[in-house]
């Protein structure tokens, strides 16, 4: 705490850890059951309000040979991580759009998922509402999380808000996929969100990418203005440069229910072992692909041919998005 | 640029690139002739208005076997580097109290640099105030930089305020030295500053560091609010988790005079290299020092004996913090 400003802050928030989740798209999901246990253990006694564990996606339309189980969450695998039935922690997964079939969904009273979190782009809006409105049905809490916001235009997005605030969901998500917003930005947009949400009862999340470094300085905007719901992983742990590290937020919501030690020790045991084996974060391609408002998959592929050329890479990003 | 919300920007800044003189204090400015020469020269072709080379310490009063010349400029080895005549681009130097002796400071005709940066602990303000006007008088543009703000009272800023609005000084520096303020801290903390100097003429300067990831963030919203002197690093490069990267300011600033790509040329041909040698950037025991307000030097200490224990990193702060 510095000398100065000495002010009480007090949130009344839900974290959101989706460690495995946006990490998986790392590594296709292949994350021991050990790793799996630990960060579940771990989201718990740090105070995590929802813990999301992997995508829900058919397995008849993924490979399970290519694609670990968090990929698919059936509720076998689910059950042999959530055990713990003295904790009041949540359970998310993510539904994709075309790949997640709502016939496969239990009702909620045959699984330990809480909350179903819809990922969909704008075009897919008709279809992300179904899943909504189905899941709805079937008693679980729902987020549509609309991805590449930065991609539409004002009018598109204030189409989206209306329709969305007429559906069934909990929770609208404001997903900066290609950490592209600077501070002053995500402002504007979480105040679009905010002024669409005011009279409906709809919640606002906050997803940030770190391709600029200001997923965890955006995040936090974002709460200071009234998001509720907070996304955050381990680390950063996410696909590309990942997301906003829970132990920064946690170091900014001292003295309140989270903790940040059992983070900084599952960082110890998991994180630097990892680490060797995939790689996630800040980096100069990462960083060009977000000032240039492109996704990441430019970078993803750069780095994994082992380039170092950026300013050829600045170009060919320059080219494709004049 | 994002398709939502395009809005012109345009700022009357200066661009002070502390590449040389903050990564000094990672290796003792034991650079090579042909590294500074190449961050000359970047820095001038990517539009930057002042490169500070190094320090101005006195070789009676330090060791020149154990530090390298950008800890002593002297005349001789800056007119090595400094020899672009064409360039508007203006050199400075940083004075430390009780290591920089004012009497070794050369009449500014007799030498290249332009600008002397005094920093100071809240106790050196009179030796600051010493060289400030000792270093005008002699024809120099001056700065003061109060190091570990966050360390002091609002007292005791109101009467450093006041006192230095009362000397020559060009410019006063908001220095996060510890990287602790979040976002809405330094926004208190510049419109603290924009008060103390809205009818005298003094300049504002940001110099952020990484330790919470925030040191970008926390440049551009100073910026947005009216800091004119804005301090970057090639990569970040600087002390513990190192300073607001220049590739990130200058993605920021698209559609000015600065230049990104020399930039990114630069740290392919240098950089990386250089990142074999030496270590600084954002990691977790920075991340905790700057937490809980304290100086990297425990950090760095923990990093330098390849520690891991971060739990146990976190309670010693929190002994030495409470």
């Amino acid at each position: 705490m510095n000398c100065l400003f000495k002010e009480e802050r007090s949130y009344d928030i839900k974290v959101l850890d989706c460690t495995i989740r946006d990490g998986g798209l790392v590594n296709n999901f292949h994350f021991t059951h050990e790793f799996v246990k630990a960060a579940y253990n771990t989201a718990i006694i740090s105070g995590v309000d929802y813990f999301e564990i992997g995508k829900i996606v058919s397995p008849t339309l993924m490979s399970t040979k290519e694609f670990g189980p968090w990929n698919f969450c059936n509720e076998s695998d689910l059950r042999k991580i959530v055990d713990n039935k003295q904790s009041k922690m949540k359970i998310a997964v993510m539904a994709d759009i075309g790949r997640t079939l709502k016939e496969e969904i239990l009702p909620k009273k045959e699984s330990v998922i809480d909350l179903i979190r819809v990922a969909c782009y704008i075009h897919q809006i008709d279809e992300a509402i179904e899943i909504v409105e189905d899941s709805h049905k079937k008693g679980y809490e729902t987020s549509i999380n609309l991805m590449a916001v930065s991609k539409i235009s004002e009018e598109e997005l204030d189409g989206f808000l209306s329709r969305v605030s007429k559906s069934n969901v909990d929770i609208i998500y404001i997903v900066d996929s290609f950490g592209t917003f600077h501070s002053r930005e995500i402002r504007l947009l979480v105040n679009k969100y905010l002024t669409a949400t005011k009279n409906n009862g709809k919640k606002l999340g906050i997803h940030a990418h770190n391709n600029q470094q200001l997923a965890y300085s955006n995040t936090i905007e974002s709460m200071d203005l009234g998001v509720t719901f907070i996304d955050a992983t381990i680390a950063g742990l996410g696909r590309g440069a990942g997301n906003c590290p829970l132990e920064l937020l946690f170091g900014y919501l001292k003295n309140s229910d989270y903790y940040i030690f059992p983070v900084l020790k599952f960082i110890r045991e998991h994180i630097t072992e990892l680490k060797n084996q995939i790689s996630w974060g800040y980096d100069i391609p990462y960083m060009l692909t977000g000032q240039f408002n492109q996704h990441p998959k430019t970078a993803i592929s750069f780095n994994k041919e082992g380039k170092t050329d950026y300013t050829q890479l600045y170009d060919d990003l320059m080219v494709v998005s004049v």
